[in-house]
């Protein structure tokens, strides 16, 4: 496994190892691997060669969010990735990833700027940026994104189709503990009975696909998931909405839902979400 | 010499024409192709394949810009790109290039929004949407661009190099007429004595760079340009900048100037530039 610290050495590791003709499959990160990595990992592997990126996205944080405290493990993380057979790790520094004075922004607009991007100002369009910067680094067949993170992976797809760039974007379901709750890097942040209240999330979200089943409208689905959140002591409610997956706006009639929340919890922010069909 | 006229025959045309290891050479332009755009042409063949693209870029036209009556003149434009020995064109419809409903937009932040930006706000925000597109869909080697357009060209290597395309950026040297106007598809637009007049910027740019020479300061020698401007009859001055090429900032003491003006006459707004090294 080869591991590339700049710009420069990425560029000449990819010449080297990439084959003409197998396609280069990129699992973009921000390190602190967790089995949802893993599984991207794997999904990337059954079809040729996998580059990972490590990269804790500054510009993705907002002033008073957990850029410093971001649970880094370098060490952890490499050997994860050589055991899961990926060729090649890009792991730069900030300077390193963004260069020395950088003032370029990738933003889908709108997309960007409800819910999720509502809730955290900047992040989408921080999302973009870096993504992009990876995408011509190492002009991959396709890359792989985590369901986890629904809003990332429209936001993700929208910018992709609008520039053009030829990258296939591949969803993978999100993996989750045995109780429900959606594997998350900042799930190490969660003690004592935090752990167990995290599973709001998810309980949250099984009531909403019920009522959505039961014929409950959109409003009323929404509700009964916030009630979850309201009825569990120390849950801080954030949203609980039911979107139109690609748009994020009011489903269409007739159309897939999904269902999207945000909790925090003893100080940690989750985030978690269901397609119902 | 193929022409495409959307994202999916380009991709298809490029997968033929394009030998492995050939050199993809993009031209980007409006087209209206003049003698300036034939110089980018005949820089780019001396290395190998040659792509143009065609397409008055919507996005980089403000309200109350002349978007709709821009000069078009396909056919011209394709005989003098076969006669130049393009391999390949691209002229989309705006569905075509855009997309069904694009939202996503490259922005590189303040060098966009001074001088020509702040006078053209959104202007190079289009710009740089639509040269990452043309990045992605052609993926080129070198990309060409004329010194005429001075702050497009910061503006396209600040985002080239922020974002990381793998894209060499040429900048071609200005051509004039034999009085020192610069070649733009715009001077078609210029009526009866206003051709005449239009050759202020020329001189504007002529009388900074003496001045300059002369030891004078720079606001002095942005006083002498306006100056040309006042003094000619028919000329709304627009600005008269000296300015460090590659920020548009003030320049470093003892580093290059470039001295940028615009002017409207007759209703046709020119821009124009000289560098002082």
């Amino acid at each position: 496994m080869k591991i590339a610290r700049t710009r420069g050495e990425l560029a000449t590791v990819l010449e080297k190892e990439r084959d003409a003709g197998t396609p280069v499959n990129l699992v973009p990160t921000m390190g602190a691997l967790h089995e949802g990595h893993v599984s991207l990992i794997r999904a990337a592997r059954s079809s040729g060669f996998v580059a990972l990126s490590i990269f804790v996205n500054s510009l993705q944080f907002g002033p008073g969010e957990d850029y410093r405290v971001y649970p880094r493990d370098e060490k952890r993380d490499l050997e994860s990735a050589e055991a899961e057979g990926v060729a090649v790790v890009f792991a730069p520094s900030v300077d390193d990833m963004l260069g020395p004075a950088p003032t370029t922004t990738v933003s889908v607009g709108r997309l960007g700027d409800t819910v999720e991007g509502r809730a955290r100002p900047g992040h989408f369009d921080g999302v973009c940026t870096i993504v992009a910067i990876l995408f011509n680094l190492f002009l991959p067949d396709r890359a792989f994104f985590g369901q986890k993170d629904a809003q990332q992976v429209a936001v993700i797809k929208k910018m992709t189709t609008d520039l053009g760039w030829p990258v296939e974007i591949v969803v993978c379901p999100t993996i989750r503990e045995a109780d429900g709750l959606a594997k998350s890097s900042r799930n190490a942040y969660l003690q004592g009975e935090d752990r167990e209240r995290a599973t709001v999330l998810w309980r949250a979200l099984r009531d909403g696909c019920d009522a959505l089943s039961n014929g409950r409208d959109l409003a009323g689905v929404e509700t009964v998931m916030l009630d979850a959140f309201r009825s569990t002591p120390g849950v801080e409610p954030g949203y609980a909405r039911a979107v139109n997956p690609d748009t994020f706006e009011r489903p269409a009639p007739g159309g897939p839902v999904l269902l999207v929340v945000a909790a925090t919890i003893g100080g940690t922010r989750l985030i978690d979400n269901l397609l119902v069909e």
